[in-house]
């Protein structure tokens, strides 16, 4: 088969690989329905994070379930369903208290960028759909493997809360599909931060009360003018650099709530500043699996359409071009069709 | 009068001063009771916090009003009374949502180990007792004016409830009373982290269940196993070194609270450690005006003993002994009497 595979700075190739197997018998492997390019995937294909050889992309995925191993008793093949980028046995101390990005056996599954994925801790980790879904229900679906989940993480972490005022910092898909979970939630006022007229719009479709174009202090000057000098209740922080992380601090009331899941790239906190600014911080990667019933539920109903997100629609074969886009910011969120 | 001006590292002079008056219509004059050492002053008197100039010490009070400002109608002259080291309106919108050490008018209160003490924002800053105390009950009040509000917000910051393991970073005053309050807010299991004999004693009068000798990775390790390779419910910090940070941070169980409420002193976060212990922080100056009226009543009835931190009471005269004594840890933390 033919997968994404990353070589260098902006080098993605469409390339043979090997077709995966059942290794394990945890292991499923399934035919993907639909991939997609992640925020994330950004920071190695800029030559951020550095990577040393070949490496196989894409964590997001759905798909129809080819082969489970000998151990697998929740998902049984012909089934349609998704994962998260964290693969999770679901029974561990840490998975019960609802944190499957930090299982105790997690695995990264990579390499979703390809016709099949070879899923780990099958049971653990992936969730059926009722049914197979109609075609055009299944970009929603796919942005619940992680976009769709990280943003509700965010605003989950961020507690928000019925008529509360939520400022989001970040207009990518995550800061987009927070502004819906916090709509969701029953935010009162929802600040979008956002230059980009395209996401703009997007933001006040999902949900945006108000939108802040200024970045850094004046951002923080503006949400302040917006919330009678406190700061909002509750922040969402969807970037992870340090201009982004204090930008959301700065903006949260005393004894408000921040939720961070923008991956950090060389953010270090004063502990002098978080000591006076008295807000709560609570984030991570996002736990994508303890939402995935709740949320495929939503969208089986056609409650939320977190789809949205994807502008742009390419074959597979033309992943390097979904690449450049998201680089270029010419695409909010690329899905890839095998 | 005679109070207590620290010059530089370790002189703290016992030495004539203006006696304080009331300046603004919001002021209060108090006649001290009994006043304290704090560990936070021990930073300046080490020198980690430099002093520029002479500068009158003291930020822990309870007393009798001697006098108030035209415009202060909650107190008044006779009554005893008990506030926190922050003076806060208690009327702004930080102060109505508990966070009175952000009060957007707060101003800190200088010069408690002295006969007399002006409070700013006296309406919004003391609290007067049911009536004139008993001698033996000072102490306890005393207490209430910082490091007991101070351990009572640590608990609360880390979210301890009725069950929940708990462990304790700091044997200091905050530290020891950090246990009283997680004992009264129910927790099931409380561990110290302590290597001191008299210290430890006092832990387990608090309500230490567990005692924790190692630092550092060696404490965090033991934590781990005394909680099943998880980490603690609630973790709180009481001294505020990157070494103590860190140690509540990794003593933590994935979704678990730190409460943090050390001063930091050349604390910096990673953010990537932080976003991928899962853990929720909160903290700061602790809002001690929050929690004066349920502490006084807890006091009042003999329901806990905060003052059985005062290990050494002295004279205020002998200030400068009072604190040696605690800057070589022969006392946990000296009561002055005027």
């Amino acid at each position: 088969m033919k997968g994404a595979v990353l070589y260098g700075p902006r080098d993605v190739r469409f390339e043979e690989r090997d077709a995966p197997t059942v290794i394990k018998p945890t292991d499923a492997v399934i035919r993907i329905s639909a991939t997609c390019v992640c925020g994330s995937d950004l920071w190695p294909y800029r030559g951020i994070n550095v990577v040393t050889r070949p490496t196989p992309m894409g964590h997001e995925y759905c798909g129809i379930v080819e082969e489970v191993g000998s151990a697998v008793t929740k998902v049984k093949a012909g089934q349609f369903v998704i994962g998260s980028f964290f693969a999770s046995d679901n029974t561990c101390p840490n998975c019960r208290a609802g944190y499957q990005s930090s299982c105790q056996h997690a695995e990264l599954v990579v390499g979703a960028q390809a016709p099949l994925l070879r899923v780990p801790l099958a049971d653990g980790t992936l969730v059926a759909t009722p049914d197979i879904p109609p075609y055009d229900l299944i970009p929603s679906l796919l942005a619940l493997s992680d976009v769709m989940g990280t943003g509700w993480f965010a605003a989950a972490a961020a507690d928000v809360k019925p008529g509360k005022t939520v400022a989001v910092v970040g207009d990518g898909a995550v800061g987009l599909l927070g502004i819906l979970s916090a709509r969701q939630m029953g935010a009162g006022r929802i600040i979008a931060m956002s230059r980009h007229e395209s996401r703009q719009k997007l933001a006040r479709e999902f949900g945006a009360t108000d939108i802040v174009t200024g970045r850094g202090d004046e951002g923080v000057a503006r949400i302040r003018d917006l919330t009678d000098g406190i700061g909002a209740d509750s922040v969402l922080e969807c970037v992870g650099t340090q201009e982004s992380m204090l930008q959301a601090i700065r903006s949260t009331r005393r004894g408000g709530h921040v939720g961070y899941v923008g991956v950090p790239h060389g953010v270090e906190l004063s502990g002098q500043e978080l000591f006076f600014a008295h807000v709560r911080l609570h984030g991570g990667p996002a736990p994508v699996r303890r939402y995935l019933p709740e949320l495929i539920g939503m969208v089986w109903d056609w409650k939320i359409n977190p789809g949205k997100v994807f502008d742009l629609t390419l074959p597979l074969d033309q992943v390097a071009e979904g690449y450049r886009a998201m680089d270029e910011r010419r695409a909010i969120k690329t899905l890839l069709r095998p």
